[in-house]
């Protein structure tokens, strides 16, 4: 796991975050909305290790856990934010770009000394009173792990299960290329330490819902194309009758998967008045300053925003600015 | 890549395939019938590695490569079976079960004196001169990367590439159980070596063509589900807007992917007045019987036959059949 390229964590921030853990009594960990394998393997993750090393944990999810991610929380244990009580003296967010991904959280936050704020997205805005930010890592669950290990906190099967679970997932499988030797060595590394990588498998990718095929199908059937430029849309109207908001998770991955795309786009009118844009790309264009252009953000390969209007408008003033980025001279 | 558990190979067996590598000067070496990423990635590895070592070598592939695999023959080396001009020496199977497996290239072997067989199915024949197996090998990408090192054979970033494939494609992107600490360590070394993850991702996986997804869409909204039984359900003129044959291929894994389901089934009416079904089952149904008592076969998990009759009729019999099959004391 050492890298010439990759050093392992170092320095007066990582430090900063370890000496504060150590420091800590009870630990509020905070998911993201719209939590993914990431978000939960690496809190989960870290919960379990700062208990085995004496400190209380609680983990707040501001959403409820997507089904084909509960099994990595057997015992019910991310609760809602109203249901977390404090007081705690360290906050603790992984995988969290910026406040705004807490969600309704953040009301948890006014009476917290200590925000720790641990995370892999170049565009993190460092709102912990201690940031540390790894750009290299593929996942957040790469930092994760060399924060058990910089606490000495064991990592057991079920800790292991939660971060391959980080890995793979925020790495479409080990298939993008920001999957790093690191990355990999970590994989390794965590099946030896009994990582269920079948159970990951069968939970995260082949544990549909009925809801999810058929917006699968609602989403294929709108499949548009222009050139190096591929994108689905979600009504309001399919979205309404989808019972998980984890259906929508991975639709964007069709029209990208398609010969010949570069940039894909998911446009899902989830609210009235607004629009939610996934962007992926594959090789060349930068997707998260297309993003940062409607008030998103995100990696250079995944990114989205939140854009107000309706799907129609949206969709129109988004694919124009993807056009843009795929000329030669565009965002690149 | 050393693990208690899977240490790395010795022995005679091992032994005589090395100094019998050692010795040769033109090496023959072999794909099995439809062939996948681990043949192929396999067999061009180490054809690269020999050259590079001052061997001759040539690599035959009794079937066409498929278009999702052919980024790894960039040279278009790999040809068909009457093309390889001997003599040589030395044949190398890598990854082929049993000569059945080897399908029209058979035929070369009558003059050659060694035939080495690396392989990692359980159910390896030993029909080689020289033979060695490891079935705890997730890919026999493992023995083909171990026998590079062996050979003390470079494995520079195109032959990373390849064995990276053959690694990925074997496990379905380190997702079954059969990935190791080991399979994992060497997928780290191989993306260090410079394995273009991306563009294994990319061309194996996402390169769908924009007819398969339309097929895709269409296969969805026929599904119907019952209990633990899932399928779809493509009629003639489905089929005939498709231009690619291949477009159908993965289909079946949609139905098959639903929670709580244990056998799916696709059901395309490809000729008139016959149904090609293929079956697929999560754990416990042995669909290889269900497609025999229509006139089929394959594995357990994986099985399908060809069915007279129109689509409606083909699909209530097969359906009552697997209904059968999934009763506890059903075929299992």
């Amino acid at each position: 796991m050492t890298d010439p390229a990759h050093p392992a964590p170092s320095g007066s921030a990582w430090a900063a975050v370890t000496s504060a853990l150590r420091a800590s009594r009870r630990v509020l960990l905070v998911l993201h909305v719209r939590p993914d394998g990431d978000s939960i393997g690496c809190s989960l993750a870290v919960a379990r290790g700062l208990r085995a090393i004496g400190k209380q944990a609680v983990v707040v999810s501001p959403d409820p856990i997507p089904a084909n991610l509960a099994f990595l929380d057997p015992d019910r244990e991310c609760v809602a934010p109203d249901k977390a009580a404090g007081p705690f003296d360290v906050a603790l967010f992984l995988d969290c770009a910026d406040l705004e991904r807490i969600g309704t959280a953040r009301t948890l936050l006014g009476e917290i000394p200590v925000v720790i704020n641990i995370d892999h997205h170049r565009s993190n805005e460092c709102y912990g009173t201690v940031n540390y930010v790894d750009p290299d890592a593929a996942a957040c669950g790469e930092v994760a792990l060399r924060l058990c290990d910089a606490l000495s906190v064991p990592v057991d099967a079920r800790a292991a299960t939660a971060l391959f679970a980080a890995l793979a997932t925020d790495t479409g499988g080990f298939r993008y290329g920001a999957t790093t030797a690191v990355t990999l060595a970590m994989a390794s590394r965590l099946r030896a330490a009994g990582a269920d990588l079948a159970l990951v498998g069968h939970e995260v990718w082949d544990s549909r819902s009925a809801g999810s095929l058929r917006l699968l199908a609602v989403a294929l059937n709108s499949l548009g194309t222009d050139g190096e430029l591929a994108w689905v849309s979600l009504r309001a109207s399919d979205l309404a009758s989808s019972a998980d908001p984890g259906d929508s998770e991975g639709l964007v991955d069709y029209p990208r998967s398609l010969r010949g795309v570069e940039v894909a786009a998911l446009f899902a009118a989830d609210q009235p008045g607004r629009v939610r844009v996934s962007l992926r790309s594959n090789r060349r264009v930068d997707v998260s300053r297309l993003a940062q252009a409607f008030g998103g953000g995100g990696h250079a390969r995944a990114a989205g925003c939140t854009v107000e209007g309706d799907l129609e408008t949206v969709r129109n003033h988004v694919l124009d600015a993807a056009r843009a980025a795929l000329q030669p001279e565009g965002l690149s």
